[in-house]
């Protein structure tokens, strides 16, 4: 109680601060008059050299949406602003420093307003040093009037002439052809390029914009001309090979569901912790939401003459994107999945109503339900069906699971099968760990997945490292049986115990065939760190 | 190596023991020239006075083999011998009191051939105080002479003359019909009948035989007449009610299928030793494996006009076991599974190559491939396709899996979705807990077993509690993709550490969604003790 009299002051203050009206006035310049945004951070933004038919039909999807900030327009200086370079603002991004963000070109100096942030702190922080249009793109809330007017109170001066242009990639390795990324993405790996979004960005939407969907590329993005893009479906001996234009595709019937992607790393730091592995360093964000569209595979498997066979059968797809000796991503997913039409796998042209964004498969990918993220083929160039998985190096070097006893010297690729489906998951996205929290209430957001269809029933939260449990509030929709191929959200709004000085926050999630997450990480350990799904732990503070 | 080589003088006395010729001439008597023994704990021994015609079928189809024991034949006794009864005889099974057994009507201390037993001294202490034929009918291998001639040796007298018929069941509650059971299972409860086998015969064979298959009654066991049995199938609207016999069932085509049932309270035990729970001490034998035979659901649901509708319905089934005020035993499942032929769903009259034992549901029940135990309704009387679950107390009332937090108090049971699928299983059959185990090698078996039809790929199992493991060896067939609805027994072959004076066995399974095991039972605790899958310890003792 004594503790929470004492927050009272500064909770008053910063509502004060919110309604004091605007003290100074609106200073702009007048280097942009369009109303929409140079940065180029969004999807689509690298696909101009090609892509211009697509970028209209994109905008008439509701891309154009997005990016519009219709009130925004920078007008003519009223007088001479301390110019600072895009270097000199990126030096300003901790509280030490003092933390400084552009929008358009004015630089503000907001340290004491990311406490009062409505979004919380940590939304804020994410910007630090760099633009707020790629956070305010995802966030369509901020444009208003009333929040330009707020942030203006903030500024401290204007970028200098020559950094007023978009940022771009200007070298010549394999890699410089990929597309521009989102700044909020935490990057694991630049080339190939492999990111995901901080986790309270992740837990914000059901649906993941395109621009922070997790990214995981095997190689360089291939930079593909949707007018010349064809699929080859390789036809049975009595059948018929397929090439398929993107417009032929569009003649299948267009199916629409919403699915999680994981990648088999997610969390893999966490089996880093206890000992090491081979393998990126994903966080609790590889993992991501989208609505996708296309044809069904099983549609167009049937247009080739293809049929569900007595004898096991592998439907291999081979992706566009190579490396220097020419050899293309590729994985197989068993042909009973791949034609049945409850499975409902797709040939994907479409991204939460977008064309595909470069990064994730354009123009067309594999999206296999309820499975691991490495069967989801980007950049989709040729389907077959064979009596034996994809001899890709990543079907069968790759994405398995092993003992942990397995090392480098004795593991025998062979003896385990693929990753199809993943286990049960869930993770904590706030508080985040180490994180102080206030005493009183705390709120705990995190999502919680299962592969196959599986639906989540139930996730437990225990803020004393797994001794007592409540059960977290499921947000959304229920989904449909048998075919929960997307995450839950979910939250717990629970009271600190009076005293407490820290807390271990743990979740766990139980799925409808009730299997749960294992305890602890060390024995589901192994040398590839795939398959991390035991529970999560976060560690906070209490603030006295 | 100075443990292992004290032992060699005991073997070697053991070895001798096993060469030596009989010393002493075999005594017998001549109260049964029949060559079919009379001890009736054996499946259909209870059925005599309905299912005549059955028990002629059920020799053609391989019962009588089990049964036989063409050699044995008492014969008039040469001199008189000491005369012991029943109850006398269970007073010798333990070290102290020594160790009896009987064969026919003669009786045997054979307690130091205990250790010598070539199958372990733990199986021979199953049949301790009482008859040896119950086990004997379970492992053909003894129905040889020299097992006989071995036997003779340790003869000490013969049954009373009042003892030398079998025992019947002779009292007046509702259980009083109840069929005669096996001596080894491990009863749990009699009224109704609940009983386990004890893990040693559990893991002895792939499939387990009828008798000590687990036996779950919520209710005392119907005596049915094949003859005028009617399965009642609700038709649709549209369609037409189906009033089937035994013969119409037949006449559907015949589908066998070897599938594992398990009992949602297999292993509860455990989780009472943590806390106490509501339901019977089930260890680790509620789990059993049988080939069942019999029509596909899906096709007698097709006959009766039932179709895959686009909203979810389910397929509730009603038992003809009931209790005093007429209630019915019941459950449902999702339609969408008893339509898919892939499901493989049975309404099944044949249990490993006879008609269903008594306990087992004789004369039809449901076996729903890679689903809990409960709603493999037995007796089965009436089918019916309802938009809702059954109503029935143990589809909505009971087996739901609830958070460690929900007590009796709070419990809501429509929060939680009934059980169906399982979640990955595997438990430790041998060494038993509190077992001395020699010390060099151990030989740990157990079983592994995943709901849903996905096959167990690995078992790891750990001499440390968990600290290191090691890959055991799984045996039996590969499974078929996604219809893995049979276990996995698996054994690790291990060197004792030296010095080691105790082990903590563990093991933990893994399915082909990569679905693993709870470290620790406590955080899957629930008020109905359902779903115990946490890993499986066994504490032994290493002998010096």
């Amino acid at each position: 109680m004594l503790l929470q009299r004492a927050m009272i002051p500064r909770f008053r203050q910063a509502c004060r601060l919110k309604l004091v009206p605007s003290r100074l006035c609106i200073q702009a310049c007048s280097t942009n008059d369009s109303s929409q945004l140079q940065y180029p951070s969004l999807a689509f933004s690298g696909d101009n050299s090609s892509t211009k038919g697509w970028r209209v039909m994109g905008t008439l999807l509701g891309l154009g949406a997005v990016l519009a900030y219709h009130d925004h327009r920078c007008r003519a200086a009223q007088e001479s602003p301390h110019l600072y370079t895009r270097e000199e603002v990126r030096a300003h991004s901790s509280p030490e420093t003092r933390i400084w963000v552009t929008l358009g070109c004015e630089v503000f100096d907001v340290t004491e307003f990311v406490d009062l942030h409505p979004g919380g702190p940590s939304k804020l922080m994410l910007a630090a040093g760099g633009p707020l249009e790629p956070f305010w793109a995802l966030y369509a809330v901020h444009n208003q009037p009333h929040v330009r007017e707020l942030l203006a109170q903030y500024k401290v001066g204007e970028l200098s002439p020559e950094d007023k242009e978009p940022f771009t990639l200007k070298t010549s390795d394999p890699y410089s052809d990929d597309p521009v990324r989102h700044p909020a993405l935490k990057v694991n790996s630049q080339r190939p390029f492999n990111a995901e979004p901080p986790p309270e960005l992740l837990t914000e939407n059901y649906i993941t914009p395109n621009p922070i969907f997790f990214t995981r590329n095997h190689l360089p993005v291939p930079n593909l001309d949707p007018e010349t893009y064809r699929l080859h479906v390789v036809g049975p001996p009595e059948g018929q090979s397929l090439s398929l234009s993107l417009n032929d595709l569009y003649q299948f019937p267009k199916h629409e569901i919403t699915v999680t992607l994981q990648c088999a790393g997610n969390r893999r730091s966490e089996m880093t912790r206890f000992k090491e592995v081979k393998g990126l360093e994903w966080n609790t964000g590889a993992i991501s939401t989208a609505r996708w569209a296309g044809a069904r595979l099983c549609d167009v498997l049937a247009k080739a003459g293809h049929q569900l066979c007595e004898t096991e059968a592998h439907v291999c797809f081979e992706g566009l994107d190579s490396d220097p000796t020419g050899t293309a991503y590729g994985a197989s997913i068993p042909l009973a999945r791949a034609m049945d039409p409850e499975a409902e796998v797709l040939l994907a042209y479409e991204m939460n109503g977008q064309p595909l964004p470069r990064d994730h498969g354009f123009p067309v990918r594999v999206v296999v339900p309820g499975v691991v993220g490495a069967r989801h083929v980007k950049w989709l160039g040729k389907v077959s069906v064979e009596p034996e998985e994809s001899y890709s190096h990543w079907q069968r070097r790759d994405y398995k699971g092993f003992s942990p006893s397995v090392d480098w010297d004795t593991v025998d690729f062979d003896s385990a099968p693929s990753i199809q489906e993943l286990p049960v998951q869930s993770a904590i996205t706030e508080p985040k760990d180490g994180e102080t929290v206030q005493s009183g209430e705390v709120t705990i957001k995190g999502y919680a997945w299962s592969g196959g269809g599986r639906a989540v029933v139930r996730v437990d939260v225990s803020l004393d490292g797994g001794l007592t449990w409540q059960v977290a509030e499921l947000d959304g929709e229920e989904p449909r049986p048998r075919k929960a191929w997307a995450w839950r959200l979910w939250q717990l709004q629970a009271s600190v115990p009076a005293g407490k000085k820290e807390l271990n926050i743990v979740c766990k999630a139980v799925d409808d065939s009730y299997n749960v997450q294992p305890d602890t990480v060390a024995p589901i350990w192994n040398l590839r760190g795939v398959l991390s799904n035991a529970w999560h732990r976060v560690h906070v503070r209490v603030a006295p």
